[in-house]
């Protein structure tokens, strides 16, 4: 079925500007959807009759929030560095990991070896658990090939995960990650390698072009050019900027018009106004301050300045193996000092934002039918209750897929 | 059955001093259980051909730990905080949380207006979610009524858990939780009211009596007449102890030989030297820290001082609402500085030190047969995939009772 009406919603989160609050919090509401969109939203004593004989699911007094929105992934990939994880947190250095084999090489490695089913096996059991954390739209990034055959391959895995699950899939093409070992020491045939052979192959695979632009990987100049070539396939921007270091990703991000820039844990007041100024999302990654032991990204500073904020899990098996983006929330609120509305904003509505979707992370006439119904009355406790998965169904387009 | 044989274990934790290394691992392995006990194990090799017979359970290369050993909870509480929580997220300060109705007074008030069913009900809930992460036992304390008839209530809502779920329940007796409302001006008069009436009545329902010895709750003096009563009633001292202050109360705890001394935020080098020629173990709550944005508490020291560490959720509505030990191991290495095995070992065998239990928390012939086989190959992986639960299955006393 995609009609459906959704009653006995204790609390709704539309995220909705025309409503009060952040949230637009709706009580006591009900959802109509019909052919897998918003087609009604309000309290549930004004629901209209013909309404009521769509195909009913009551919310029992539970919270229902729009689907969550991962804007930031690494899902397509093979091999585990669980090894890598426990070296370090033993007090091994990166460089002591790095020449035991591990870091992202190991990663890119173990992708290139592996074949495109056993690749697409494993990030599909990814995505699935993410679904049925309540994560509907999931964006993928390729960029653990750095040549062409397993980019495309890891392109080809997104949309395959986008064919055979409900969860949608936005594509980014990554290249431009890390100079692959073989090329060290030849950094422009790298970049020429990625806007010569690889762009034109990925373009018609993917909606953006990310570069990780910060220190040990691309510089500023190699950024813009590669992202200029990306603009002539179609592919608007995305980049990797300031985790690092103070890299000038933020600001060439914004001198770009860049949809997002992600990380950004070092960054100075010039950089928030100039991404503020730009309109740039700022998508920020809790978790993986988290599993590296580091402080928390500067939420607080950027949301204040106005600049729109998204968090994500950047699952990947180096710097933030997480699935769940109920985790994501929590650590944004508890170690990232964002409140609860705020880090379930940027789950959701900051999540669409950051990838263009203006039909997403909302429920309001007209918007993609994604929710989650939580086994709580209020997104509060998404935070207050970590580590208890509170999302007891999921809904993609109309239709209960998941709990 | 409850006899059964492991078979296709890729990783054992034994936790057996007897073995190498703290987990003292066993690759390649299998456990026969006969009678719900451990009768063998090794690598699956040596298996003798009398225990292939058994049941089997093929674990498929996975890893098997034994049962998260939940040592420090509050779970028996009725009523909600998380408007509370959102409150102080949003900055307001506990002063202005007291007077607006909020923390521990209002769980008191919502404990003592329930009815022993409605209190068994959601107790029971939060028992089950924590079965089917992966623990197989809990301590659950009383001390949200404050007066003799509710206290008896909770500690019969652990009774009933203890009988109807296959979870094991370890009862506490916290009647000095906090000065309740109507005593204060009164305190003497409180402990009185402990001593003399509700000790005599919890005693045959608890197996330890436990303190908040700390700034706010009780002094040393009280804490000390407190437990010298509670031992006269066969009740062994638990206590809640420097987590607001330097309060004496970890000194205290080592001086009484208390079994545990819980929280320890704040502790000198003479506290740590005391606990450890007690041989008190330390229980550590990393997740109050996180749900508190505070820092975590002192594992590194403690382990490296030669005290024996142990790791609970705290579950409680106020300052840790979580009841996963797989988040609780994720944290402590994360945030807390144990590496993965240390905080794994602290889940399992510390938590069975913290209850005395020689039985629990470790895989050797004639303990309990409490395993969660993992979604993975190494225990690595609770904190490496926070968010994510690994626990495939739980089996207790040697039967299959989740996943």
């Amino acid at each position: 079925m995609t009609d459906l009406v959704l009653t006995g919603i204790g609390q709704l989160v539309t995220n909705d500007p025309q409503r009060d609050g952040l949230l637009g919090l709706v009580d006591e509401a009900a959802v109509a959807i019909k052919a897998g969109r918003v087609a009604w939203v309000g309290p549930e004593r004004e629901l209209l009759r013909e309404l009521r004989d769509l195909p009913e699911l009551d919310c029992a007094g539970r919270s229902v929030l729009p689907g969550f929105i991962d804007a930031h992934t690494h899902l397509a990939f093979a091999g585990n560095r669980a090894e890598e994880f426990a070296r370090r947190l033993r007090g091994e250095t990166y460089e002591e990991i790095l020449a035991a084999g591990g870091g992202i090489h190991a990663t890119v490695e173990a992708t290139r070896a592996t074949d495109s089913m056993r690749l697409l096996d494993s990030s599909i059991q990814r995505a699935k658990r993410m679904l049925g954390y309540g994560t509907t739209t999931v964006e993928i990034k390729s960029g653990y090939g750095l040549e062409t055959e397993t980019e495309i391959n890891q392109l080809e895995v997104a949309a395959a995960i986008d064919d055979e699950l409900a969860i949608d899939v936005v594509p980014t093409f990554l290249g431009a990650h890390v100079i692959p070992k073989e090329f060290i020491g030849d950094r422009a045939g790298y970049v020429r390698l990625v806007i010569d052979e690889m762009l034109p192959a990925a373009a018609p695979l993917a909606k953006y072009c990310d570069v990780f632009c910060d220190e040990g990987a691309f510089t500023v100049d190699e950024a813009r050019e590669i992202l200029a070539a990306a603009s002539g396939h179609g592919l608007r921007a995305r980049m990797h900027a300031n985790q690092l270091g103070h890299s000038g990703g933020a600001a060439l991000a914004a001198e770009l018009g860049a949809v997002t820039a992600d990380h950004l844990d070092n960054i100075t007041s010039d950089d928030v106004a100039a991404l503020k100024a730009a309109g740039t999302v700022a998508v920020l990654l809790p978790t993986v301050s988290l599993s590296l032991r580091l402080p928390a990204p500067p939420a607080r500073r950027l949301w204040d300045a106005g600049v729109p904020v998204a968090i994500a899990t950047d699952c990947n098996p180096g710097t933030s193996y997480v699935e769940n983006m109920q985790l994501v929330i929590a650590i944004a609120s508890l170690e990232a000092a964002l409140s609860p509305e705020e880090a379930v904003w940027a789950a959701t509505r900051g999540g669409a934002m950051a990838i263009e979707a203006e039909d997403k992370g909302v429920i309001k006439p007209g918007a993609v039918a994604d929710f989650v119904v939580l086994e709580a009355d209020s997104y509060v406790e998404i935070p207050y209750r970590p580590g208890t998965d509170l999302v007891r169904i999921v809904i993609k387009n109309g239709k209960v897929v998941a709990g």
